[in-house]
């Protein structure tokens, strides 16, 4: 169980810092390769040293927003934008090879959690924490509408973030279906599917988690193979989202042991 | 299953109001009996108007915190305090003896969440939501240490707070005793016990969830009858209070069923 855990390296061991401001740092954290997460850069025309740090900020692939002075002021909380900031992540990134691989090295069926767009931190840090405890080998979220591995999501990940991989994709539907090459099966957790107790989970499983407010996105849902519902009797028919996942999480453990 | 339901009934339809500042507006609020779950009261002699108060608090049974003017003026945020603060539940809270009638009246086996210290209001909305969805008849959480049926609690508690009863009392130990006597089982949730799915949590329960810090405390841990505990198979060796929870009342209710 132990192969592939140091891809989730902490990357700074005192202050774990999510936010990088002004040009010239900025710049330098997309030379030295740090993890950046997206930049915001000032809606105009872009001119001066700017136009390096959107050139490569492209090549490295990183998302480039463009917002107003308002928001960029806000986000800088103070400090001296000059124009951009960038989100870098506290956490490296792993792999959906390397979480594959972990599973392969540890002789087990891969059992990966898939997050659509979950953008609140609390519920990902939750899930991660989760995902550690009922063995899952790894998890796989969106570059886009989804929160990264920021300071927040480690904490309350409670250390989690340090054994669990985390791996983020351009487009989750197209990883759905190199999943389903290397023979797992994917299923859903939404409402109107089958009651997760009648629901094989065991073997090689994609466990697909929604965001709280819209669910899983239609073009996901179309590409796995079942839907697995948690079974309600009260008035209220939704849970909390990282609650939802935990429960989920914990079926398909009991059934797989 | 609507029978109790009316207990939980929205003090105000608009606004969620948690504070009330200053010695008149507190001491028409303890007058007009509204649920007052606590009063700040600058520490010193007492003199003038808030005799009144403290007199009319202790009768009421409200608990009373002496404290400083820095954190009444925190408390207060910028309103004239006259040197007290009280805080007052967005919600009616039931009593134990109406979540066990809610039980008969539906003919159902009463199944009852105890909060031992739940001081995150957002553990303690997401544990009211999942409750609900599960059907469990209420929960009970105590006077002192917990965080009380404020308007975070509401909000995350989706609307549960409107249907699954919520009643507050002066010590959990004791309530466990009188529970024990009405012929339920009181199961804790913790470590080192037996693992959730070797437990018998059918028939009358009661399920006791401790805080995120400390656990169940001593006291209550060694009123409980049997100790029931998620398995852990990673690195990390506990959950998120509320993803804990709704782990452990989903086992109940698939055993329940």
């Amino acid at each position: 169980m132990q192969a592939l855990w140091f891809r989730a390296v902490k990357v700074e061991e005192t202050a774990v810092e999510d936010k990088i401001i002004g040009r010239n740092p900025v710049l330098e954290a997309i030379r030295s390769g740090r993890n950046v997460e997206k930049i915001l850069i000032k809606k105009g025309k872009y001119e001066g040293s700017i136009v390096p740090i959107i050139k490569k900020a492209k090549d490295a692939g990183i998302i480039i927003q463009e917002t107003d002075k308002a928001k960029l002021d806000a986000a800088a909380e103070g400090g001296n934008h000059q124009g951009v900031v960038a989100y870098v992540s506290a956490y490296e990134y792993s792999t959906v090879k390397d979480i594959l691989q972990r599973a392969k090295d540890n002789n087990e069926a891969p059992f990966i959690i898939i997050c659509d767009k979950i953008t609140d931190p609390h519920n990902l840090g939750a899930i991660l924490r989760t995902a550690n405890c009922v063995g899952a080998h790894g998890i796989i979220i969106p570059k886009r509408n989804s929160v990264g591995l920021n300071s927040t999501v480690a904490k309350t990940s409670a250390g989690a973030v340090e054994y669990t991989p985390v791996a983020k994709v351009t487009n989750i539907a197209s990883v759905i279906d190199e999943l389903k090459k290397e023979g797992l099966w994917i299923a859903a957790a939404d409402m109107d599917g089958e009651e997760m107790y009648s629901v094989d989970l065991t073997g090689s499983i994609g466990l697909v988690i929604g965001s709280e407010g819209e669910g899983i996105s239609r073009l996901v849902k179309e590409k796995c193979d079942f839907i697995a519902s948690i079974p309600m009797s009260g008035k209220i028919n939704s849970l909390n989202a990282s609650v939802a996942a935990g429960v989920l999480m914990y079926e398909a453990m009991r059934q797989r042991r």
